[in-house]
């Protein structure tokens, strides 16, 4: 295994020893179920928060999530819990502004191969998510990470998150293999997106466990306060109240293949109660 | 079959009873290679002229074409030789000055599912030719199609140009059931790419001739004066000097199965040497 | 191009100049309907009537066909017609009693990698149409063959009848760049199944144009007296009496792309009235 | 998740809380390293011996095994072992001799659809260890093994090995999720092979620990005294002497994620010095 690279999000590390969880809902919905949920994944563990203002959607036709207006959202939450926040780029012209609040890019699945998009992330100083293509090989991706750190920036977590097969029994087939191969090829991290590779939250678990015992060095997962009620991707995202269990799991899963998952700090009384 | 709408790119029809060649190079590599290159294909019977500027390459370290150096030698080809040129956006930035000097605007297979740059096509008056991604479905075309649609540009050419499987004894599988549902689902017209699909120039008639046989409207094919010289894509690109012979061939398969396609009016003799 | 072998079926050439189509129903149902079908594909142009007595089924709660009963259908509407019949072997322990009737013996698609029967074909003396399995490549395709070729049979047709992709909108993805491979790749004549790989008969025609004009040696094509009644497959089967303008087109196609595909001898009016 | 019922090989459990192993060399080459295999592997703590006397091998230029003689070198193994064996049938003609000395019969992903021997088998009263096909659904998984299970044989075990995809960096897709799916949808055992997936020996740990941690209830793995010297597929099987700690890393997994997985008894050092 190469000597594996430790990112930094806003101080939280991705990489070397550490096993990291990123969690969060699908989209920011309202200031209120946002942040329930960052308050709900906080004292459950994750050290990073996920939502996004721009939803790249299959159709036109569905929600696109609240753009700037969920922006602004995403600063009030982070002000609010102090968590870092990661969030989709989804259009090059938002790249500045994004970042005003951004501590972390994410490029969804769909724009691994926007190249315009990851020539600017490589002039940026803020570490990038870089999901594989849903049909991208191992080496492409490690070639779109490419275009950003050739374009000098080397803070780039990479993450797999299903890909397009044949099997109709879950919505994207999860690669393992590939987060192993991965380990092999790069000295990059690797994290592992289970909710869209599931599709529906029955399989996060055992899938978060799989991922963790293959060697990802995080987790990025859905998280909601009431899925039947998501406006996007409900189906996969898990219950706030069942995330603490877990990740629990996750942790012992994480320790037992050496990594180091500490549970989470106790939370005051009075910030148990808001989550 | 839906009844067909017919799209024009300048004056040129796609759709209805007609059968429409695009043709050119990979990449503007200059303009003595983009001049004799226009001219060939146009002498053959090609209508449109298709080369890159801006190419989206999945290495960082590949050619990444001329850019608006590149721009400014199509408008001297088009000047020269009065043929549309259809040429790819790869950066919603750059879509003004491209229309410029574009009839058509091209979005690669990468970019199928770059809503931003969907999105802003929906609002300009140019054809768009859409190609389908290499891991999309036929539903998903189609909703990318209707994020242009229902901005208000109905000038949507679909291009099937090949999806990635297992089999490796060429680039992509050519997928003609595609071509038939499409034709069910749509009223667009339907054009394909073998080149791409192919990876090399040996399996470029045939699955030519299969997807004419097949209904497809029209077809995008790559042409260079000099393929084993070419800065990309040289082993897909068909010859300038055998592409009349196989243009005849297309031509033979269109009219067998009812379609317009007639012979190209005769040149003057300049031209010809030219050529 | 390899010069090609030309294996016959019963006095019937596969490979060469000719284009010859093998068409019937999917399963044998009864004597009547097996008749009717074998009279309406013999008066329509096709050479060779195929016809399963042993079904291989994803469920074992479905119709498997009619066995042996199926095998005796099959030489009495041989005898009735003298038409050749090709039947699929699904058990190796059948094949001298298939032998006795049939002309040729299919492999499908599942059994591609039964090596225990393929084995067994290699010491045979009849033609064997070997169709691709659902996810093989080329080269496993030509090593199954070779399998046959090393016993000593040297009398093999290959089948491409589409592989599995993510694409759900037909049944299969009829991978026609196949086969312009296999025609580099190998003397043996490919024929081609349009009938499994669209799972549905408004994609059997296009399918079928574009596979003769990629250059398809023949058709193995499903065609049923009522398809709405059939115990198999019926959604995907031809009607008879749409057989002959189906074989029409396709004829058509073949000649432009230089093939020997003459139209039928006209038959008797006695005959035709039965049919 | 379903009751789990429980298919013991020989008293051996699959299934329930149990975690278990079964390994082995990929084919018996001769006694000797049949027998230094099998004492490995035992003494590390698999519990149940697998190795090929019939090999279906894609070429048939490739080593087939050692056929009834490899059968015969099986049966003074386990005679000197102790240990249960599992061999794959490859020809339904050759089950009562394989009966004889088997303890349980494994179908490979090549005959998964070969329903003449899926038949036969539900007739038996051994157990099956049945493999996913390599381009298989799980409903289609499941209904292969309907066809045992429905023949009055209910001991079956489902075996996921990996799925055909476009990625190349390995052999095959190992599908995690499909162990999940499997565990909803049937009650019986499900074990997985890390080895034809990874197709390479680097990857069998970590695809191994992924299986655990996704709800296996067993692997079933490669071992060879001296892979670069085995007959077939030696880059992937681990070796004799690094099995031990493999399996010890595997049981710590399985532990955490609730399953039964002791410590192997300890050999008397006589047994200890033969392997």
């Amino acid at each position: 295994m190469s000597t594996s690279t430790i990112v930094h999000i806003a101080g939280i590390p991705f990489g070397g020893e550490d096993f990291t969880t990123i969690a969060g809902p699908c989209a920011v919905e309202s200031y209120e179920m946002a942040l329930a949920t960052a308050l709900a994944v906080q004292a459950a563990g994750a050290r990073v928060l996920r939502a996004g203002a721009f939803k790249p959607r299959t159709s036109p036709h569905s929600f696109q999530g609240l753009g700037f207006d969920g922006v602004e959202i995403l600063r009030e939450v982070k002000t609010a819990t102090g968590m870092p926040v990661v969030t989709e780029l989804t259009d090059v012209r938002h790249l500045d502004d994004l970042l005003d609040i951004a501590d972390a890019v994410q490029v969804g699945a769909r724009n691994m191969q926007n190249y315009a998009l990851l020539t600017e992330l490589g002039r940026i100083d803020a570490p990038v998510v870089l999901k594989r293509g849903l049909a991208a090989t191992v080496d492409e991706l490690l070639l779109a990470a490419e275009y950003i750190l050739c374009g000098g920036n080397q803070k780039v977590i990479l993450c797999e998150r299903g890909i397009r097969t044949y099997e109709t029994a879950y919505r994207f087939t999860l690669d393992l293999a590939a987060v192993a191969v991965l380990r092999e090829r790069t000295h990059l991290p690797v994290i592992v997106d289970p909710s869209h590779a599931a599709g529906r939250r029955e399989l996060v678990l055992p899938l978060s466990l799989a991922a963790v015992a293959a060697g990802a060095d995080g987790l990025i997962v859905e998280v909601h306060p009431a899925p039947s009620a998501a406006r996007c991707d409900g189906e996969q995202a898990l219950e706030t109240r069942e995330f603490e269990g877990y990740l629990r799991q996750v942790r012992s899963v994480a320790r037992v293949v050496g990594r180091r998952a500490p549970d989470p700090v106790r939370l005051l009384p009075a910030l148990e109660e808001a989550a």
